[in-house]
This record gives C-alpha cells, sequence and structure tokens, in this order.
C-alpha cells in the first residue's frame, strides 16, 4: 500500500458559500472523498485555508518547504489549490524544488465540492492516477489531462477545460484506456531533492499596450524593482518611435535590473530577432523567453534573483532548462 | 462596380528584409495584388509604413479621421495593418467611429506578400469577401475568418491561425460554400456616421501577479493616470490579504479615477459577484467589464475618458453595448 500526503490550500474545492461570496472553508472533506476514490493510506496537512488569489510568494515559501520536508516520508503529494493563481503556484514550486524524487499532483476544481455538479471528484481521480504512476515532477491534474507545472495557464474562466498545457504537449491523457503518460515529456534526474528557498519578491510584470509611456520604467527602477518582465507583441516586438522603450530598457539593465521581454500572445514562442522592432530590444541585451509562459517567466526570474544578481549568470539560467519551462536547446 | 478604398499603414504584409530586421516599406505592392483578386476599384492611400508595434494613439487619431472623412465616398474600405497591434486598433476604431454606413475591413498577414508561402493573398481574399458583402461595420478578415473589431485577440505568435473571435462567434467564415455571415452577430443602426477623435492616453493596464506590490496603484495615481484596467485572476478575484488592492482601488475611484476590473483569463467571462476575493472589489465601485477583451477595455476606457470624467457616466458607457464588445443585457 501506497502513502500518500494531501496539503490542502484553500480553493474553490474547499470552499462554501457565505454571506460574503464563496470562501475557502472546507478543506476536511477533501480526505473524505479521497477514500471514496483510493485505497492507499492518506495523511494530511490543512496548510492554507485561502482563496487563491489570496495565495502570495509568502505562501509559496511556506507550502515549497512543506513540499521538501516531506519528499522522503511519502510515495506522492496531492495538493488541493485554487484555480486562479494555481498555474503561477506550479510554476514556482517547480523552480523551487528541484530533482523531485516523488509526484507531486496539483488540483482542484471549478465547482466546489459540495457542489451537485462538482467537477472536484473527477480532478481528484486524475491526480490521484498521476500520483499512483509514480513519476517524480510538480504536475497540474485537471479535466482529463494532465500537465506539467512550468506549462500550465488558466485560460477559461469557468469551464471545466481551464487549464491547458502550453507550447508543450500534455503530459498525460485520460480516457477508456486510463491515464496514458508521454514518457518522452518526463523530466529525468539522478540528483538528490533541493529546496531554494530564497526567492526575490519585488519584480513586475509589465503587460505593454500601444499608450504605456516609457517612463513607467524609470518609475518602476526608483521604486526599487529588482528585476522586470515585459510582455511585447506577437513574435516579439516592443515599440521604438515616439514611446521608446529600448533605450529605458538599456537604462535598467545599466542598473543591474534583469528585463525579460517575453509575448503577450499566449501561444507559441516569441522570437525577438525577426523584426526591426524585435532586434532593436535584443541589442539592449535584454532576456528573451522564447517559448515560456509568462507564469513560468516571472517565477523563474524570482527564483533566479534569489540565486545571483548577476546579469550573465541570470542569462545563463534563462537560457537552461531547469524543469522543461523553455524548449532545450532554443 | 464598386468603388473601394485601400488604407495602408505598413505591417508584415507590406514587409521587405532589410539588414535591421523586416521592415514595412512595401504597401505599394498591396494595390497589385488586389488587382489579381477583384475587378472593382480600389483608391490607395498610404498613411503610414510602420510596423504594428510603433501604431500608438496618435495613429489612431489619423487613422480614425482618414476613414471617417472617407466613409461617404466609398463602398467599403480595406486597412492593411501589422497583425500585432491589430486588435487593438480594430477595438479602438469601433468605439472611435460609431454609426458606420459601410464595411471597414482589417487585414494583414504573417509572412510578407512577397514571401513564397505568403497568408496574404489569402487574407486580401477574405477582406475582399467582406466588403462586398456590404455589411457595415468595423471587421478584421483573417485565415477565412471574419471576426469583430471589438472581439479579436492575437493569441498565436506565428501561425497563420492568429486571431481568434473572443466570446463572440465568427461574423462570417469562408470554405467552398464561400463567405457565410451570422447575420444575427451583425450590429444595425440607422443614425449617420460619428467620429469620436478625443481620445485619454493616459491610461495604463495592470496585470497582477501574486508579488504585486498594491502600492504601483499609489506610483500610478502620483504619475498622473487617468483611468486604470486591472486584470485579475480567474472569474475574478484580486487580492485582499497582504497585498491589499481594494483599499487602494478605492482610494484612485475617490479621486474620481475610474478602475476597470477583468480577468488575465483569455477566453469566458469575469463575474466578481461570485467570490468573496471579488465581492470585496465589487464593493469598492470597480468597473467590471464581464466578456470583453482586455483590447476593447483599454480602448473602451481611453474613448469613454475622451467623452466625460463623470464616473457615473463612465460606468453608464460600460455598462452599455457600444459596438458588441461587451455581451447585451450583461
Amino acid at each position: 500500500m501506497a502513502n500518500f500526503l494531501l496539503i490542502t490550500t484553500g480553493g474553490t474545492i474547499s470552499s462554501i458559500q457565505t454571506k460574503e461570496g464563496l470562501k475557502p472553508e472546507a478543506n476536511e472533506n477533501i480526505i473524505d472523498a479521497l477514500k471514496k476514490i483510493d485505497d492507499n493510506n492518506y495523511d494530511i496537512i490543512n496548510l492554507f485555508n485561502l482563496d487563491s488569489t489570496n495565495i502570495q510568494p509568502e505562501e509559496w515559501v511556506i507550502l515549497g518547504k512543506t513540499i521538501y520536508d516531506n519528499l522522503d516520508k511519502y510515495d506522492g503529494i496531492l495538493v488541493t489549490h485554487g484555480t486562479d493563481t494555481m498555474a503561477y503556484t506550479t510554476s514556482m514550486m517547480s523552480f523551487m524544488i528541484q530533482n523531485l524524487n516523488i509526484p507531486v499532483v496539483f488540483t482542484g476544481s471549478q465547482l466546489p465540492l459540495s457542489h451537485p455538479l462538482t467537477d472536484a471528484y473527477s480532478n481528484l481521480r486524475y491526480a490521484v492516477a498521476m500520483l499512483k504512476a509514480k513519476i517524480p515532477g510538480i504536475f497540474l491534474a485537471f479535466n482529463r489531462k494532465i500537465i506539467l507545472g512550468t506549462r500550465a495557464v488558466k485560460v477559461r474562466t469557468s469551464s471545466f477545460f481551464a487549464f491547458e498545457s502550453v507550447n508543450l504537449k500534455y503530459i498525460g491523457q485520460i480516457d477508456a484506456k486510463g491515464l496514458i503518460i508521454d514518457e518522452n515529456l518526463i523530466p529525468k534526474t539522478t540528483h538528490k531533492p533541493i529546496l531554494y528557498p530564497n526567492i526575490e519578491t519585488n519584480v513586475f510584470l509589465l503587460k505593454l499596450t500601444p499608450n504605456t509611456n516609457p517612463n513607467i520604467i524609470d518609475i518602476l527602477i526608483n521604486s526599487g524593482i529588482k528585476g522586470l518582465v515585459i510582455e511585447g507583441y506577437g513574435q516579439g516586438g516592443i515599440s521604438f518611435i515616439r514611446r521608446d522603450f529600448s533605450s529605458k530598457i538599456k537604462h535598467a539593465l545599466d542598473l543591474n535590473i534583469p528585463v525579460l521581454v517575453c509575448s503577450q500572445c499566449i501561444y507559441e514562442e516569441s522570437n525577438y530577432n525577426v523584426y526591426e522592432v524585435g532586434k532593436k530590444i535584443v541589442k539592449t541585451g535584454a532576456i528573451e523567453v522564447l517559448d515560456m509562459t509568462s507564469e513560468a517567466a516571472l517565477t523563474k526570474l524570482m527564483w533566479a534573483l534569489g540565486k545571483t544578481n548577476n546579469l550573465d549568470e541570470i542569462k545563463y539560467l534563462f537560457n537552461t532548462s531547469i524543469a522543461l519551462e523553455i524548449k532545450e536547446n532554443g
């Protein structure tokens, strides 16, 4: 019999109706639901009772330590979590805890466990199947799909098909043949697990719009940010006529503040080397994040800045796949 | 014989390879391409030679006036435009020019007109078909689809299937049966065209991440912004524990700065009345944008602030569908 750990953090799956709206207050019911699905042993840690909108870097550090401390005690860890920021959390955990030796599977639901139409039981079943598959790593199980932690994005507000695996195939899919896993996509390691509890929280994600004033970068620098992620346009471009961002980016880099550039298009990779509007940005020394999600780019930057302030080292880390967040040999 | 106007603005469709990367310098070739596709008369205005990354509010005002000034002179207007910010431009034009009497169809391409594998000829064909359909409005024709101007989003960086119609069906689809239009979706008006050339450019789009410091709102207020769009999470939520945005939003509203709240999920509507993390925001008086795209929310706010600074009037405008950007009776 396998020995699994359930870590609850709140979320819709644990929510009940209150006068103030849905609130996460029923984590305990999840263990009862699991007992109906699976005969293995589940210990439980009720870590938070939070809507995931309120899960922030401080919770990430506690969650990361809790997962890490239990890696050698269990055959797998199931984390229930609100859907709204789950992709940020699975990305962060993928950088904060490396070389996992057991599966750590996140799930949640779009309707509470107690709702007659809930998707919670199904999602718990998929998460349990992934735990039993014994594949180490950080995963998100949802709506008959298993997604790598660094590739998940919540793309739909209310459909049960809330998450997609962006720019990487699904790790696994569930149908009448059971859970079919794409073994080629599984991250492999022979090293021992490592925890990186130091993350830099003072980084900013700037989604550009055609009216954005480039002075925002000076303002952010003066406010003390330690890193910047810019969501440019399309395949890779940031304006340089009238609203000139390239000189502002250069200024940030001169002050030793790393600047990442990605695309606000959700799907497919950015490549700042195709158009003039991208090449001018690459020349500043900004770091391209290619096919990474914005969630992964932001959390990887927080992790990288927790390790080093050296721009060259950060650039090197961003050219290296830590948890398949970026295509290899990119 | 119909009399059409081609307005070129640059973009990939007009681009040629240079040492600095692809640059838009070949607008004239588009008229030659159109002559191969359609026998109707085309006049041409070469308005800009810009990568759409460099198309900004100042260009929007010029483009809006140019379109408006020609509405009574032509049977339809075709605008070629780079793909990267085309959805922002079609959204802005939908608010800036209302009660159109002829079709105004935007298109572009993912590969230059001169590229052997170009999608430019196909997209021009779809745009021409929409011009000939004589349906007034602002539309985007791309990859066998016709999208309403306020519903277009660029979701893929390099696929020919670059744009999707978000939260509204396609206006039209092209296959072997020709161009099939969904007549139910066509905006109808009997009023005369109106141009609203005054737009407020000093608005900011804030995409939240779990580490965003709420002080950014004070900083933006101090920098003089006149309006704010916040991309919260999921179905509708913004953090209130530790990083409390609700008091900051209330402060902005007290200073007569409208604050819109939407979701960073690309698909489906947000509803801030379901969860506690949303209800707290609605109580501040922030304006929900429901199923609008971020592009439409931002440009509608720029247009609304060009008309009025009165928060109640702005709230009223956001509860009213101007160009099907929001579900009616929402």
